[in-house]
């Protein structure tokens, strides 16, 4: 008997109807780069990835999805192979939205490299604000999936690990300008600044507050990259 | 249709025949606290910390936990109310050991307060190594089921708050002998602490690495209570 949890609600009104959708973070007034993806398409990934960010994988069904968007399922199943595919196609938007966010913040030449990276939590923590402070997809789908699906958590650790090689290129800049201390390794620093922020995003959900992501760009700031 | 999570593994041995139980990590030899447990729900709540460590809540099927256990259906039911009712019962099984691990750490008054400190996330690290670096029960929970189920929220929450306060009392201990800043907050710390954990616990979840932990430990007796 595999039991489902007891007293889950339906679809809130926010999932099926997520106020701010992908990509308006980036660039409200350029057209989206999923201006290409097929209306049913993108209207699936959008409350798809609002029915993630709440529930997780395991609690998120199909059938759900399909009556929130009334969306027939073999429409579904023309654009996706299974519900991993669609959750790993979430995931792969998700996760543009987040490396679009590093670029504008950390290709921003106009400010000092320090500056760059602290806008980058910044922007990051206003991308969760506009979620209702639900933490990060990525450690969430990584924790919930992490032991028993080895496709997930190649994808989270890569992604873990691309965001950390990017912002330790930016950190190398400010070591180089004297602005971090000369022995500091950038790519620990900013493995350790991710550890934190990942941890505070998962206090933050369990708050339902920005106040542990505060707490985090401040302690990284003031000791981390002390 | 809620589909099942494809290609999921029968229960690990690891899982069925946990290689260290409950209990062991903090008095190894006197009588477990457990003792007065009847053996059937002992090894019920042994099994289902090991499998939800591993899948989760809502991965984690009753039916394969009988199977693993060779306990017959009635049997679970007489002992546990519901799977929600088993896994808050795991959840307390599990706090209490960390809150022993705590206890055992901060109690030696021999160690100087921030020693102390230390001494609790290293046993916490020997804990999650003797569980294969599967990460923080009450942080892969509190994820997975903070927004659909206010009972686990709430539970999870109040943990890492009592936590929190715990390490404050040590830390200001610390702060008053002068082996910390006279300004520091201890309880803004110890949170900042305890995420920072809770993000390593997680990304060595990812990694099965310990890693992540001795980094955690490092930067946090480097920075945070610098």
């Amino acid at each position: 008997m595999k039991l489902r949890l007891s007293g889950i609600p339906p679809l809130s009104a926010a999932v099926i109807d997520p106020a701010i959708p992908l990509g308006a973070m980036t660039s409200p007034s350029s057209p989206s780069p999923d201006d290409s993806l097929h209306i049913t398409k993108r209207r699936l990934l959008d409350v798809g990835l609002a029915t993630l960010l709440e529930r997780g994988y395991n609690a998120t069904g199909i059938q759900d999805l399909l009556v929130a968007t009334s969306v027939p399922k073999g429409s579904f199943y023309h654009h996706f192979a299974s519900k991993e595919d669609f959750a790993l196609q979430v995931v792969d938007r998700y996760l543009a939205e987040v490396n679009a966010l590093l670029e504008q913040s950390l290709g921003d030449s106009d400010r000092a490299p320090l500056e760059r990276v602290r806008s980058f939590f910044e922007r990051l923590m206003a991308f969760y604000a506009s979620q209702g402070y639900l933490g990060s997809l990525i450690g969430l789908l990584g924790q919930e999936l992490a032991a028993v699906n080895t496709a997930f958590r190649r994808r989270m650790e890569g992604a873990f690990d691309g965001i950390a090689r990017r912002l330790a290129d930016t950190l190398e800049e400010a070591r180089r300008r004297g602005d971090l201390p000369a022995e500091m390794d950038p790519f620990q620093a900013a493995n350790l600044m991710l550890d934190c922020w990942e941890g505070a995003a998962a206090r933050s959900r369990l708050l339902r507050s920005p106040a542990p992501l505060e707490a985090a760009i401040e302690v990284s700031f003031r000791t981390v990259l002390a």
